[in-house]
């Protein structure tokens, strides 16, 4: 014990002692701007992180920065929902006034942020979740987390938030909190070193997601654990334990701030209920419970595919090449026209609560009383939220039912508009409706309540309202978490069982019709992502990486040539390549990326430029006299400007001379050059690709001969060139790419590529490669076996199972002899 | 939609197909017992699996059988539990006989419970959950999912439980789980080929894991994760849908049967408390409920270090030939007796509520009222639980005291005992009685609250033993679960914020002065782990892999003789060994059993004796007379039985024909060739190892002379045949196992390993293999890099420091022409 305090001393003092020593690196680096506010800043530093360590620092500014935005956009929210109403009542005596008012204001707040975020950052549209996803799988998507995205972001919710469209803020602040997480790391790596990490910060950004849920609904556990759920296949129990503690604490600051502000006495759940405790529900309700919980399940599967097809319909519409489709504006501004239409209070909107805000109507269906009994709506003061399900025409069954069917429509319809959205809250509202519904629909059947033996414990409908709406959030997001989120809103553990049971019969059925929203508007969009093996699906442990790996692998051989090399990069568009020994052998030595190849050609031909050769002085002289001369037109003046960035002299260095990163990071780059499309390219000669040379047809003057006579030199020589061998020896090749072997179960190659973030790997044979799989076929795989639709990849699945019993205990495990063989020859 | 629910009802159509003829097959492969009936099975299994998938039915049949043995085990520790106090109290007029009854009851039943344990399955005792972290590392140990341990651990735990020795169930639970889901896994296997595949089977262990703990509390989501936190490093979200699945089945079933029971009126919490919700505690409160949270986690450090210096001294008292410590029945009986003498009611019991069980005290701890108020503690009913704290000679202050004090050994020291047991339970009594304590202390403190503006709201000491108990079992088991744990058993959600600050905090403390309870037990009992990466060790990620590696590996070469591989098996005992092209170019080219090259080495010298050459003759002729003869004693028997068995005929097949399996899955077979101690190995002549040959100072007769000489053609023979070049054409060689380049740092090293179960794995430099890296190296770096102590390996982080700003930008690239270079020469 004592041993180890010692231990823990000079561990403190090393570590004070490195961060002084980079600091005072930082301030000589620094030294122009800000020095004192600096040294100041690192002093204070230096202290807390001597203490503690740089993480709970960066957990805690994460939790408070978080905390703080949430809080910040509810009060601006509710300032603008305010203004709304203030609006509507002081145009209180004409109908026709109160229309224009309820409804003009929501569409220019709309339309305001649609323009916001089309302008500042298109990034910020959509829930963000998708995104995010996809970027925690380890793509880099171009300007998602910047400071820019962040301020259309938020700003751009505040309005459409305030406009009252049936949007939530949960997927947004997922995104805000993963911008927040990044921008924090670069600003931390101004004070250590361990924030340039680029591992270590894709972790903390799934720190900042888990922040995101847990801030916007004070459901620090839910949250991380919702978090867990959408974003990752497999997750590190670290990240749970940083997740858990910045969320712990944003939701403390933000459940904190309300009381500073003198709003609440204390902190409280978000959505308190004060069901009774004593006997929460009877044993023979949970048969209510469970049905509505599969009830659920098909709504969540429906919601999704209403979404995807408004989703499609609305793309086919923009590709029709029409008007009012084309413009962001018009379609954000004519659906929040079409949606505040309906929900005017005075009109339809009567039929449907349409004054209550999300707020207010969730507040109003977990309610303690049993709205169906005599007398209650009756009794519903006028300045009540309850007030709105009051209706003269209509008992308080029709409303809530209209309310279901309408919120369901408008909600799907809502989160395909290109402004922030999230779809949780709405959806959890349309759940809260129904399970009320429901609820009041069990009350007024059984108004003593079902139990008649030991006493009377009538039915609460409110628990049914907080059962349907995590039932319903879980069937259309396919997570568990909705049910500790869904307690911890309420602030009540007594509906446990009947939440988890519901949310479980909810998954199982949404699971097995529809992919999850947010996997939907994956597929919409066509990000790179990888499905889930769900339940059940034993094929996959039977189908093997051979089934499924593109046999015809392009290559680079270290016997090939230059003009290998030229038609490889000609013809594909992968970014990275395998480099074999020889054509025969096949044996795989690596990986080279595309720039290197490029860059290697590119060598090739200036090596000779720059060491003159008798034929090669006057080629060069041509070149550069061609240029001189100023023959070329505006066109090709565009094809000079890529060529010249192309051929930018990098003697020493190749392309890239930093390290590998994952091939997709380099998706803008490759974008490109494969935007020029492939038939043009392969008609442009290879010296054009690299030299600036006028082609043939634009020469005007009579220099045309000359010209002519030059290029067919280039050309010879070009021709001449290309037929040498290729020389890796300035190249960097990564020597370990991953490697599969033919038998790899799908199982585990979809465990190998989520574990570790994989685009591609290489299929070898006793080290012959023989195949490449990348997400692509892995995706089909997936879907191939399990849904065997027409999409899918055709799978052999009774190869598969007569392999198994043949050989299936050979395993993953070769013969030695057949290696030799190939090495020998 | 419509499309995909064709498709859905095809799949279910071709499952079933392949569902019944898998059923046939087993049924032919079976014919002999029980046919009628196990078609009629068949039958059944067919209609759920081709409904629901196998999956579910398998994981609520999990579900409820270990809602059952939960639930029977509650019965049955009851039933012992009260037979203790009848026995007591029919003994009630004399105090020495009362003593004697309290005492004896308890010591024979942890005297059985031990012996028990000692003879059917000794894997049965301990807490479990450090071997099931170790089992789903990926390791096996043996025994240890057996059905034999499983009935050892319930009878054992139930008979401890009964004792009233002051330890849980929760850690057995889970190893009871695990053993229930590895049983499952075997029996549905009989059904679903799919119950076949290991990787999967180690999933549904995991599963196993969840729901014992949620069996144990009736709290599935905090047993989901408790048992994610304390088996994982990485895990699977399918993996955490499937546990929650399962434990809210398993949980709702374990709270159902007390209803049916007639025990109970509905389903509720284990421990349902009702502080009230309004205004559960003040803002100015959470600096006491932080501080309970610190000094939880400083005893929590205290209780592990605690613990494992009890192991300690226990151990060394056993080695040092103690006959008292030899006798498992006699440590266990003394504890006992100590234990009970100490909490005997009429004795010192009374100054810490000796009578009450750990139930009851919890019921109290958590009671509503505030004892320190003037005249409630005089209130206590004699018949309540809570007139175990009512003393006419102490306060209430000091029986909570000597409560926290006392019971804090005798848990640390009851938890070493070889029986089935866990720490969880115990723990969670003494942090309660602690919060109370605080709590007590600052309700007499403040008596009228600390909030003095808008009315009186006291101070709840509850509450504070919530906290307490989630805070304290935080700290030994370094879980953030625990939280979620407290609040679904005690039902309320509100005091969330104040339990997860005080679990965060107390984790904080904690961490960073001691490992987990568990990962002590894994260090003392030397079972192979991997560390966790802790907060705030940013060294980390500047350790590279060169760092820690072991640079001189044993390897085989493509053209090393057979003399090289008889002494490598001779000196190392790897399991697995490298194989490289040559000693000079050191390329690897994939991994070898250590089996493959005896079987080699075996075939060698067998396959020239089955195809006589002139010289073979004799020596085969002498070595089969030689065992004829018998001239062998029992002392040799022995090593001839090994010898037998390793020479049995294997021509085609060598030794191992299966797949390659995770290499300690061999530990068993490797332990029995690793018995022998090395020098006694080496001094064998080759030929022994593998053929019968009696020692030269066996022979007793005159056929001395003639022995010798063969012995010396053999000698000479043998000479000659390790000279020759390997031959490994038939053997099995891993043509790709886990490499890393020397620039991974440790931080991903650590990844690598726990995401793939590595055991592991070889270093190469531009496929040069120039060193290896095992899970014992990773282990000491991470304890370099976390505690810097004397244990750790001395690590560089000045010149990794150096390095990372010399070329931390070349990453993990290198150049190819140093492996062109290597591949030329």
């Amino acid at each position: 014990m004592a041993e180890d305090g010692t231990d823990q001393r000079e561990q403190t003092l090393t570590r004070d002692d490195s961060i002084y020593k980079h600091s005072q690196n930082v301030h000589k680096y620094e030294k122009g701007r800000g020095l004192k506010c600096r040294s100041w800043l690192l002093h204070c530093l230096r202290f807390f992180t001597s203490g503690f360590g740089a993480d709970w620092i960066f957990l805690m500014l994460l939790g408070f920065v978080m905390a703080l935005i949430s809080f910040l956009m509810d009060i601006f929210v509710f300032l603008f929902i305010d203004a709304h109403r203030w609006i509507y009542h002081v145009s209180g005596t004409n109908v026709f006034l109160q229309y224009l008012a309820w409804v003009i204001y929501s569409a220019i707040l709309m339309c305001f942020a649609a323009g916001f975020t089309n302008v500042v950052a298109i990034q910020a549209a959509g829930s963000g979740i998708p995104e995010m996803k996809t970027v925690l799988r380890g793509v880099v998507l171009k300007e998602y987390l910047t400071f820019k995205t962040l301020v259309a972001k938020v700003i751009s919710l505040i309005c459409v938030l305030g406009s009252e469209l049936p949007v939530g803020k949960e997927g947004p602040f997922v995104h805000i909190g993963s911008i927040c997480a990044a921008l924090l790391c670069k600003f931390m790596s101004l004070f250590s070193s361990i924030y340039k990490n680029e591992l270590r910060n894709l972790e903390m950004i799934t720190t900042g997601c888990a922040v995101g849920i847990g801030c916007c609904f004070g459901a620090p556990i839910g949250g991380v654990l919702f978090s867990i759920e959408v974003t990752s296949t497999f997750f590190v129990v670290r990240n749970y334990w940083r997740g858990l503690v910045s969320s712990t604490f944003g939701a403390f600051i933000f459940r904190l701030l309300p009381v500073w502000n003198k709003e609440e006495e204390t902190i409280v759940a978000l959505y308190p209920t004060k069901y009774r405790q004593d006997f929460p529900f009877d044993l023979q309700e949970i048969p209510a419970f469970a049905l509505l919980g599969i009830a659920c399940g098909f709504g969540g599967a429906f919601f999704v595919y209403l979404n995807g097809q408004i989703t499609r319909t609305v793309k086919k519409l923009k590709t029709s090449n029409n008007f009012l489709m084309k413009n962001c504006f018009l379609y954000s501004c004519l659906v929040s026209l079409l949606i505040s239409t309906l929900t005017f209070p005075p009109g339809f909107g009567q039929f449907m609560a349409g004054q209550l805000t999300q707020r207010d109507s969730l507040i109003s269906f977990f309610d303690n009383r049993t709205w169906a009994k005599e007398g209650i709506v009756q009794d519903f003061a006028d300045d009540d939220h309850l007030a709105a399900w009051k209706n003269p025409h209509a008992n308080v069954f029709i409303v809530l039912a209209i309310f279901v069917a309408m919120k369901f429509w408008m909600s799907a319809l809502s989160i395909t508009l290109p402004i922030p959205c999230g779809s949780f809250v709405p959806v959890f509202v349309i759940g809260a409706a129904f399970g009320r519904l429901v609820g009041e629909g069990l009350a007024m059947w059984f108004p003593e309540g079902i139990n008649s033996e030991d006493g009377i414990y009538p039915i609460v409908p409110g628990a049914y309202a907080v059962v349907g709406a995590a039932a319903l959030t879980a069937g259309i997001t396919h997570t568990f978490s909705t049910a500790v989120i869904m307690m911890e809103l309420t602030g009540q553990l007594s509906y446990s069982l009947p939440i988890l049971i519901a949310v479980i019969l909810s998954n199982m059925i949404a699971q097995s019709l529809q992919p999850s929203i947010y996997d939907s508007i994956i597929r919409i969009k066509k990000l790179p992502y990888l499905p889930e093996l769900g339940f059940g699906h034993q094929d996959k442990y039977n189908v093997h990486v051979e089934d499924f790996m593109v046999g015809d692998v392009r290559y680079v051989s270290l016997n090939s040539t230059y003009r290998k090399i030229h038609e490889i990069l000609r013809t594909g568009n992968h970014k990275t390549l395998p480099v074999v020994k020889s054509t025969e052998s096949m044996i795989l030595l690596g990986s080279i990326e595309r720039a290197q190849l490029h860059a290697l050609l590119k060598q090739q031909l200036q090596h000779l430029q720059e060491h003159p050769q008798p034929e090669r002085k006057r080629v060069s002289v041509a070149g550069t006299t061609s240029i001189k001369e100023g023959v070329h037109k505006v066109t090709h003046e565009v094809r000079f400007q890529i060529s010249t960035e192309d051929s930018s002299p990098t003697p020493a260095h190749p392309v890239s001379s930093g390290p590998l990163k994952p091939a997709l990071k380099r998706s803008s780059v490759a974008k490109t050059s494969t935007d020029i499309p492939a038939d043009d390219d392969s008609s442009i000669g290879l010296t054009n690709m690299f030299f600036a040379r006028p082609q043939t047809d634009t020469v005007e003057d009579d220099s045309d001969a000359e010209e002519n006579r030059i290029l067919c030199k280039i050309e010879e020589w070009e021709e001449q060139q290309l037929d040498e061998q290729v020389n890796f020896n300035n190249c960097k090749i990564d020597p370990a790419p991953f490697q599969l072997v033919e038998h790899t179960s799908l199982h585990k190659t979809h465990t190998v590529f989520s574990l570790l973030g994989l685009e591609r790997a290489y299929v070898t044979s006793i080290g012959r490669l023989i195949g490449v799989v990348s997400l692509k076929e892995l995706r089909k795989a997936i879907e191939g076996s399990t849904m065997k639709g027409p999409k899918g990849v055709q799978l052999r699945p009774s190869l598969a199972r007569l392999r198994d019993t043949a050989n299936g205990s050979r395993g993953e495990d070769t013969e030695l002899h057949k290696l030799l063989d190939h090495q020998t020859s």
